[in-house]
């Protein structure tokens, strides 16, 4: 039985299930329509063509072998009809009928179709503030933007950056402008962290930190009420303050395209998703949709979310390419992934943040563990900074977040927590995860193991600890006499702090049973190491001896650094 | 109820059984015995430590905060009793009594015990070859050992080095003595290939070829029969040859050390290990074991299996101190995942080998892909090769191993799959792995994701390939006009392979359709590409066109190359 597919939108998703499904059913026809003429290209990539790692936008469009993935390559190697610039007005389920309208002429076509998929992505959330249109003002969603941005830092005529929203894109940016082309860049967020939602506080601190030691400002909590300029844009106007920029770059998130959905009545969520089930299919079995216009199902909540990336369209575009061949491929739905590079760092996470866990309603905690991400005599060894998240009462695992060194180390780890968390694993699974070991990978114990055994000792009460922004605030607010802070590390690493300030105090771990009677029991004590590891086993020794008002930071000074805070 | 635990041997598992017990039960007593005073080393450090890259023997015995895990260390900071230079020569499980003997003056005490841990470790298997006692013959079994080699070659005394077994202590040694001092290095096998068992003869071609190329000879498929010297080492003698040799490392694996457990009459199976429970019991519920000594279950066959690895010791040892602390910890088995470092590549593995699981009655089967580790834009992208095996009747995945830059790309991919494997993953579920995207981490359909796929493909009969063994048999034996080359790269990749081959052909894949006359019915095709993606496109037209005695050269022209083929 030969068919004919029409695919609306021909990036990523698109392109995906034509090519699947023509390899199963090559005597099927598939035609493709798209808006634009510049189709299938890799939108990910934008932040690295304005960086310049990228040189050519082409290299965007382009194939592994270098061929540009144009109307003549499908038709040439994926036999896929593709038509440009023309864009789908109208869907006519009952008489499987879409009309197309080409978007110079305005020339209006009805094609006939057996099966639709609808490919049509998302646009990117417009803040609609005086001045949006000006000049100079981008939004990082196609090629031609990124293309306008690099000509005009190419040409010198940025000097200062203003980045709004910092999400994955925003911080992308932000590192494209100050890294390579050494622009004075601002970002500013609406929320008080980086990444919001995404990772804690304590972790978005850590990462802004790092982009701050890279000549990055962050300008946190306020909200842009308008764009200054004449013609072009010069100055970004906020609720708190006003900023000098060359070229503003908006990046507020992306809204489904389901405008075209809803006209030909299929089920779409109050959010604008495109409802689809594990087939791929909407409320018209005839018709598939997938990639950035859909939503798809949360493996651990089990409820529906918006995950519009790149990776999803694909696997979804191969998955819809097989049904429409007569196949039973399921998308079963995701986690939420994700790794973002800042400079030499990189953030990562899969999940729940502790925040969006508590807004969900679950009962969760998390624990912060510093340590070294390979065997600690091996010389490339770096500290990575990891947060479990976990739901108390059936130490379920709901996410996973981290900050270590750029490199595949730190999003490794997230990976591998990632293949696990549909199987709903606990504490103790991720104590038992099997890393493959060798010391220039891993330490015999890797991180996520100890991670596990951390979360498991803090569900207990064995491990009684607060993070470093808990511990800022301790340390602050401090009067004199009411914290006993106490270095449990050796005495040389302890000095420093002991010249520096009169409450603070130092026992070795290994002297607290010969040394207890030095230990106020009418205060609480505050226990401080390197990385948290010294000062969990101190406030075992003194759980035993009865001293049990204590608190152990943590992450341990190496959180504290990595936070920012000089004490 | 204050419990005295006694464990017998103090690296690793000991050592991690112990302070886990003691955070658990501070009030019991622990008494740790050693036959060596070099307790609590990371063995695992011995070829980092022989490189170089390891500047003092101390570091392998130091915490993570500089600290030398010895006698005082254990007794200070985790309250546990060390005893050195002493062996457990006898247990009486009815009087729960141990018999202790001092390695040097003989003395003997015997110890009373609650519960007991056997933490006896492996030793290295001996060859029984004349010459083994020579000086210079070395086996990377303990520190000892360590430092005499690294002090020979300090010195200038090794010019020439020969290792024994090719496996992953080896591969290690080898590159140690070669990499970072220069030496002359052969490795000598008894198989015919590197790291037999763990991965495929095209893998393991492709580690050997990077190897050669850093100037480690190979001598494969070779049974060493004597060492010849005057005093010291100066020769060793195979049955096909003979190598001068400064100093030897034996590395034939190790075998577990269970003579005591079987003098007391537990479980131990045919091969030496000794039998425990997912409790880390052994046969004596008041006596667990772990670590070198014991088996394992396999989570892919269910059946028990031997791993000697410093993190399955140390995981391992935590669960023993919980269930000696009176909890209920489970131990469920390995999967057997791996890495090892050569040179600037990385070769690792989960799970079994298309051999192993061949050997275990599976109707196995696998598939190689060659593709980059992440997105093709992006500047750091390099080339990974990846081996899936699947079972064909279930498509149940039954391993991976791969190769790829050195880095944690491709560990964080054995990684991921290796926490899937316990959930018995089939190929849909690789296909639909959720790996966290970002151009510099990965593509947006992941290389793992594409091996999934792959494997689909070629269970479905779509794909229907050889890897560059067969291939390179097939291009060596090939008769004139038995076999039909067609290159289905664009015209100036295969130019060079037109100019040189007579029986070579191009016909661009996006032009299969249009030159399908030129293409004959009467003789095999076998297709070859870059990396295999666009070979099997063509063999899907080829297949739709009805010439389908065709092959496809999975991983291209690139696993040519790694393999070390020139045509």
């Amino acid at each position: 039985m030969s068919q004919h597919i029409v695919v609306i939108g021909a990036v990523a998703l698109g392109p995906k299930a034509a090519a699947r499904f023509k390899r199963l059913e090559p005597g099927s026809k598939v035609t493709m329509v798209d808006k634009t003429d510049s189709i299938s290209y890799g939108g990910c990539g934008i932040p690295y063509y304005v960086s310049g790692d990228v040189s050519e936008p082409m290299q965007l469009r382009t194939t592994s072998f270098h061929m540009v993935r144009d109307e003549t390559f499908f038709k040439e190697t994926k036999d896929v009809d593709v038509i440009p610039l023309t864009e789908a007005i109208a869907v006519d389920r009952e008489a499987k009928k879409v009309t197309l309208r080409h978007v110079k002429t305005g020339e209006e076509t009805i094609l006939d179709y057996d099966k639709l998929v609808m490919a049509t992505g998302a646009s990117p959330r417009h803040l609609n503030l005086p001045g949006e249109e000006l000049d100079g003002v981008h939004y990082v969603s196609n090629l031609y933007d990124a293309v306008q941005i690099r000509e005009a830092v190419t040409k010198g005529l940025v000097e200062k950056a203003v980045i709004v929203g910092a999400g994955f894109i925003g911080l992308e940016m932000a590192e494209a402008f100050a890294d390579m082309w050494g622009i004075d860049t601002t970002v500013i967020e609406i929320a008080d962290q980086i990444m919001p939602r995404y990772v804690s506080p304590a972790l978005a601190v850590m990462g802004r930190h790092h982009m701050e030691e890279k000549g990055i400002s962050f300008q946190l909590g306020q909200v842009v009420k308008e764009l200054k300029g004449d013609g072009r844009v010069s100055r970004v106007v906020t609720n708190k303050g006003e900023y000098d920029a060359d070229v503003v770059v908006i990046s507020a998130g992306v809204i489904p395209n389901s405008d075209l959905a809803k006209s030909c009545g299929l089920a779409v969520s109050d959010r604008g998703g495109i409802q689809v089930n594990e087939r791929m299919q909407t409320s018209d079995p005839d018709i598939y949709s997938g990639g950035d216009c859909v939503e798809i199902t949360n493996q651990i909540t089990g409820k529906p979310f918006y995950l519009p990336m790149g990776s999803m369209a694909n696997r979804q575009g191969r998955v819809i390419g097989t049904n429409l061949a007569g196949g039973n491929a399921t998308f079963t739905g995701a986690i939420g992934s994700f790794v973002v590079k800042l400079f030499e760092q990189s953030l990562a996470g899969a999940g729940l943040s502790l925040a969006t866990a508590k807004d969900l309603g679950y009962d969760a905690m998390s624990v912060l563990l510093v340590q070294l991400d390979r065997a600690h005599f091996y010389p490339t060894k770096q500290l990575m900074t990891l947060e479990l998240v976990v739901d108390k009462p059936s130490r379920r695992i709901l996410g996973i977040q981290g900050l270590g060194s750029y490199g595949d180390a730190m999003v490794g780890r997230i990976n591998a927590v990632s293949a696990l968390l549909p199987h709903k694993p606990t504490t103790a699974d991720i104590s038992n995860m099997e890393m493959a070991y060798s010391p220039p990978f891993s330490a015999a114990m890797d991180i996520l193991n100890t991670l596990g055994n951390m979360a498991d000792n803090a569900l207990d009460g064995r491990n009684r600890g607060i993070g470093p922004a808990e511990f800022e605030k301790l340390w602050h607010e401090r009067k004199n006499g009411e914290l006993f802070f106490l270095d449990c590390r050796e005495e040389p690493d302890a000095r420093p702090f002991l010249e520096r300030h009169k409450n603070w105090h130092n026992i070795p771990q290994g002297k607290i049973y010969e040394r207890l009677a030095e230990i106020p029991t009418d205060r609480t004590i505050v226990l401080v190491c390197n990385t948290g590891a010294r000062s969990y086993e101190a406030q075992i020794m003194l759980d035993h001896k009865g001293v049990t008002n204590v608190i152990n930071l943590h992450g341990g000074m190496a959180a504290l650094k990595k936070w920012g805070m000089d004490i």
